[in-house]
């Protein structure tokens, strides 16, 4: 076979609201750019320390089991769902988008039985619903829920969730990708047991990580486990034994992906500079800015106020502009240079989601947007 | 909880002369430090093209199942598994080292049924043990064997091993982690039916990514399967929904690590533009330099000549330096900025691993190396 002459790809300047990735900070660019090392290398072992301790804060956690998978999200999620489900365990999944969704196939896949809550997207779960599913099915062994729907832009209150769970002997397993470092999270004050984020979301790193923290509980039920874990890759107990550091012995697992590593190292020390308090209010600022030159131009949310996410606007498409819908967002991509999400699943067509995460939500993005948009419409 | 005060991580300098990663070309560094852009872009999108196209010509296959799965290597390994295996299928693990070991883990834990033929440690596989076994296991389904072994610097001939396997009517997994790039590789010629490699070897890019490809026979079997595949991360048919370029309809699956991906593209350019057979000249020649250098010193291989990896140099510690093999390779480390890889299972302590691979491969690096050991012995 003859070789292809490709040229290097460059990618085009695009200012990135929608759900995710989202814009990086250039310092986290540049920490990209710096020499490959060895990930068994004595200098990258202290580097995976400071790593594990940013993201403890920025999880608000002691959890000593808080790592960085090496792979996105749904590797994450999948990670949970693997060490923590044993065939024939029921799990009560709370389901009010795609992400519910997603999870409940990860409890199929783990052989174990489903218990499936709905509530309508855009709507938070339903603590009563919870409640009562856990009355029903006393066996249960796992809830699961999102704490921010990247599919509806709307927050459930994992904090109750949690407690309903606890009450009835239950582990709580949360999906936080797009809550981390966007919205409080707390980790232990909350009592989430098992807990996976991404990295380009609200932390503005690169895709491809997915951190994730587990609580003494949870740990104690994947080490009672009766079978492996089916998964080698996400076997959290391996993974531990290269990312530990009560021993300070780092066998050999996988190649850790040194330099999304050190760019995720990069987003959190930014993080932990600013404080995760004044992230927070920047996501509200940004969002409060965006809400307000939204309704000039008849753009309403589809999630009531109390349980927006001020980095994931879900708006609805005026029904004037429905049938443009896809066009818009194509003009702002090609000639505004501005992304945009489009709804997903029963939403599609019908919401836009607009992302305002992590270094993206800053006011000049807003202003260019609104700006952008205005001449769309 | 206080923020932690943790500065940029500025890694050391390092001459990686290990297993993996090895150094990077500046021109690769560079495209990691390009603008992150949406993993649904048009313009992304049509990049994937490219570099499902130079995945292709590293291969030497024209299958369309050809695309970099989102975690390093060992996921890809386990792809290969868990689309292919079913519960209660017989699997022929061809084990030499550690990684046909990690073969033999993933065919438990995907509930097949393993047969082992074992090698010694530095041997190629054997292909009349391989006969013998598919003779005694009429109804196995598949076979699986490394095609270099990373621990123990050897070349099996998978040639002749696919060819065993197809007369038995069994498919063939094969490891090509640390081939690819490095020495010849014909994934179409040779009938391979699922490959799987990693970016951080002779690819020379950072680590984090594993290309995988099957053949029309394998899918094949993927799609006849009776019950769903265990891992959703990893499910064939729903990752090709995202890489497929057939219908130019990108399903969202997970968000792809896009500045991972500009690198691989970007590595496997300047492979092609340097065309495979000039890259294994160079690997055999920086080989040669190296043996040439190593034997004055009495350093001998562990693996015959024949069965040498070029780009992986299993060299025996001799005898009177054991006792300082450690010591040794944190001093190239430490003083010298040059990492070795220590030897691994039942050869720790007694073999180093020189790694020769990508850009690592060039005169230079090779001297480097010689004259640092020559003055720790």
């Amino acid at each position: 076979m003859n070789a292809p002459s490709i040229e290097s790809y460059i990618p085009p300047e695009r200012l990135l609201m929608g759900p995710g990735p989202s814009n990086m900070d250039p310092r986290v660019l540049s920490a990209l750019s710096r020499p490959v090392v060895g990930h068994l290398d004595p200098g990258f072992v202290a580097f995976m320390d400071d790593l594990k301790e940013l993201l403890r804060y920025a999880f608000q956690t002691k959890n000593a089991m808080t790592l960085p998978i090496s792979a996105p999200g749904s590797a994450g999620m999948e990670l949970c769902f693997v060490n923590l489900v044993e065939a024939g365990d029921q799990v009560v999944v709370c389901r009010n988008g795609v992400f519910g969704g997603r999870m409940l196939e990860n409890v199929k896949r783990t052989r174990g039985l489903p218990i499936i809550i709905d509530d309508d997207w855009g709507r938070p779960v339903d603590p009563n619903q919870l409640e009562d599913a856990l009355k029903a099915n006393p066996d249960a062994k796992l809830v699961a829920s999102v704490h921010a729907e990247t599919s509806t832009g709307a927050r459930s209150d994992v904090q109750t969730l949690a407690g309903i769970a606890h009450e009835h002997d239950c582990l709580i397993i949360v999906d936080t990708v797009t809550s981390l470092g966007g919205i409080p999270l707390e980790v232990d004050a909350w009592g989430l047991d098992a807990v996976y984020s991404g990295s380009q979301k609200c932390l503005s790193c690169t895709p491809g990580l997915s951190p994730v923290t587990f609580s003494e509980r949870a740990l104690a039920k994947v080490r009672a486990r009766r079978e492996a874990v089916q998964s080698w890759f996400l076997d959290l107990n391996l993974l531990n034994a290269y990312w530990d550091d009560g021993q300070n012995q780092r066998s050999y697992h996988h190649t850790a992906p040194v330099h999304t590593l050190m760019a995720l190292h990069e987003s959190l020390a930014i993080l932990a500079a600013e404080g995760l308090e004044a992230a927070h209010a920047r996501h509200r600022a940004a969002h409060e800015q965006l809400r307000d030159g939204l309704a000039p131009l008849g753009i309403e949310y589809l999630v009531d106020a109390e349980w927006r996410l001020p980095q994931l606007n879900s708006v609805i498409v005026p029904a004037a502009l429905q049938e443009r819908e896809a066009a818009i967002r194509r003009a702002l991509l090609d000639e505004d240079g501005i992304e945009i999400g489009a709804g997903l699943g029963d939403l599609a067509g019908k919401i836009w989601r607009i992302g305002t995460m992590g270094y993206t939500a800053r006011s000049e993005n807003i202003t260019r947007l609104l700006s952008a948009l205005a001449g769309r419409l």
